[in-house]
């Protein structure tokens, strides 16, 4: 593989482009429907802008667009063109069939203001053939070092999984400075815990890791707690702590 | 301050004295009541070993135990000798009464097994008198560059959003890793998107950094992933996804 060409101009297209040409491979042609976004990272990544239908043959066309207008474009694109697209949760199954179809999805969460090291990401690959699949297998080693064959059942698991990871955490911090801004604290104090739980994860399980009020049945800290939250806040703190409590609940303390 | 005595031979005991000490701070006694750890760490230290009721006067004698036994322990230090303990969820004003009674408390997870830089760590301080505040302050700015004044009633808040931001986390990402582990994936595929997403909040706030099904009311999805969980987690899904779907329930999308 010397050259590919993009479909889309988005966070996706522009984090996965920048990589694939900094690893040396052409990018060729862009199209997107935002023709502006379109021009602008075709200048950056030294491409042509291009019409679906005129995409060139004889090289994969990498489709990075929303979940719901993959089905729709790749039905636009040449068949004779082999098609990789880049969502977590789109089965290779519900899609048009065409000889080349595959899977290429960074788990990661791609924003364009935030530099990301490619390389570290896990790239999940997929393919309706076993040399489809090994072409992608080698265009995302070129960009990262942690290449992964996964189904489509499986793909659609680690999706639910970056919810968790992602959002859920996320919502937790949301919850955890909402507390200190309501008591005139300074959000920033939290963040060296924070950093240091997942700094830790890297070589604990989190089963291990766990400590604190829940894992060790204080339940007089945890009343306390429970006290002083309200409304949501306190319907998660209750049943998150409820969870950890079911999970040791086996251990001797 | 040129010279300390640490009462405590845990991990919060370890990581304080070790900064102390490298900070020039000497450290001349270490009482514990695990005379074994005592002698380890008096060693560390460079230190003697002591019992309570003879530590030396005119010196902080720095409190590092488990909660329930910080009243009990203050009692038997002389009352010339000025202490501080290292809780975050001990009230001041539930202690016996002292001349010289303060909070040197980190805000951190510290374990033995790991280095933590506390330079870095969020130290809360509280004191009876004005003077031994800043004592205790003069102290803390040696090991840290984060030194804040913060009241008992501060302090416990900080200590419910530690258990969201630390305890809880951590049993968002064993959830997330059941996940993979029950689909035979590698539970290493999680962290790097783990990493990201703390490191987007060190210049984002969670608010902002939100993404995914629950903030874009993607109903289809929210099915889809709930009908794939079942028991705790599943639960735990639909409440975080409502919390998150109240927290945005204003946002024009």
């Amino acid at each position: 593989m010397t050259s590919i060409s993009i479909v889309g101009s988005g966070n996706v297209a522009y984090h996965l482009g920048r990589a694939i040409h900094n690893s040396g491979i052409r990018i060729t042609h862009i199209y997107s429907r935002n023709t502006e976004h379109a021009d602008q990272l075709a200048r950056e990544l030294g491409a042509d802008v291009s019409d679906l239908e005129s995409l060139p043959g004889n090289q994969l066309a990498l489709i990075c667009i929303s979940d719901d207008a993959i089905s729709q474009v790749i039905e636009r694109i040449p068949a004779d063109i082999p098609v990789a697209y880049t969502s977590g949760s789109v089965e290779i199954d519900k899609l048009p069939e065409r000889e080349h179809l595959g899977v290429f999805y960074p788990l990661q969460t791609l924003s364009k203001g935030t530099d990301v090291d490619i390389s570290e990401v896990p790239m999940l690959i997929e393919a309706n053939t076993a040399s489809f699949q090994s072409n992608l297998l080698e265009l995302a080693n070129k960009i990262s070092r942690s290449v992964h064959v996964v189904d489509s059942a499986q793909r659609a698991q680690l999706h639910i999984a970056a919810v968790w990871i992602n959002n859920f955490t996320n919502h937790l911090v949301y919850q955890a400075q909402e507390i200190t801004r309501k008591n005139n604290l300074d959000d920033s104090l939290l963040l060296p815990l924070l950093k240091e739980t997942v700094r830790k994860l890297g070589s604990q399980s989190p089963y291990d890791a766990q400590t604190g009020p829940a894992r060790r049945r204080d339940l007089k800290t945890i009343e306390k707690h429970m006290a002083s939250l309200e409304g949501d806040a306190r319907e998660l703190y209750k049943m998150i702590t409820k969870s950890i409590q079911e999970t040791y609940r086996d251990e001797k303390l």
